[in-house]
């Protein structure tokens, strides 16, 4: 599969909020996934479970994703505005990131996160 | 300065059309630019011309920047719209980008463009 289709479905799966089915199915197995405050989690299992974490503590209303956008042979980058409503506070809110994804081998090997605040 | 600070400068001098006046404030005498096919130009000269060639090639009409979003100690993104009517087609059209910026000592010290298609 190129780095362009594996975005484009990357993409296409995210806008239908399945997520969580991109990272199992598109994730190596060593994928190091690194947040915005640059704090890195290793490993699939890892990676996945901090998400759902993450997901716990919001109320989902949908997202858009943008993109994807190319640089160099293995690296492709996707902007996010996720709709939620926070648990803790109640307050709604568009949370807006970017994602730079790093391919080998048909799998995603980096993730990283850029937003500005908490998320 | 903080990289918050730098970054929103950047952002703010964009919005104003000033691109190139954060060129020569902020790129570090060797800094590395990759665009999008992976190509990398090397020193602040060659990559201001870089981008004076391309301005060349285009009408320019306007421009929005998003962000900044940011990862870890040193390094931001930004999403570009570039609003432009290139010259040899006669075209115009919206060229949407994502820059990540990786900052040294206040300068910017590498730059990449991730985008679909010619730019």
């Amino acid at each position: 599969m190129s780095l362009q289709t594996l975005a484009k479905e990357f993409v296409n799966l995210c806008n239908q909020g399945k997520n969580f089915d991109v990272m199992r199915a598109m994730y190596a197995p060593d994928i190091v996934s690194v947040e915005g405050d640059g704090k890195e989690t290793v490993g699939k299992e890892a990676v996945i479970k901090k998400s759902e974490d993450w997901a716990k503590g919001v109320d989902f209303h949908g997202e858009k994703v943008g993109g994807p956008f190319f640089n160099g042979p293995n690296q492709f980058a996707v902007t996010f505005a996720l709709d939620v409503t926070r648990k803790g506070s109640g307050k709604r809110m568009t949370l807006e990131e970017v994602g730079v994804y790093t391919v080998k081998g048909d799998k995603i090997t980096r993730e990283q996160f850029f937003y500005d605040g908490d998320h």
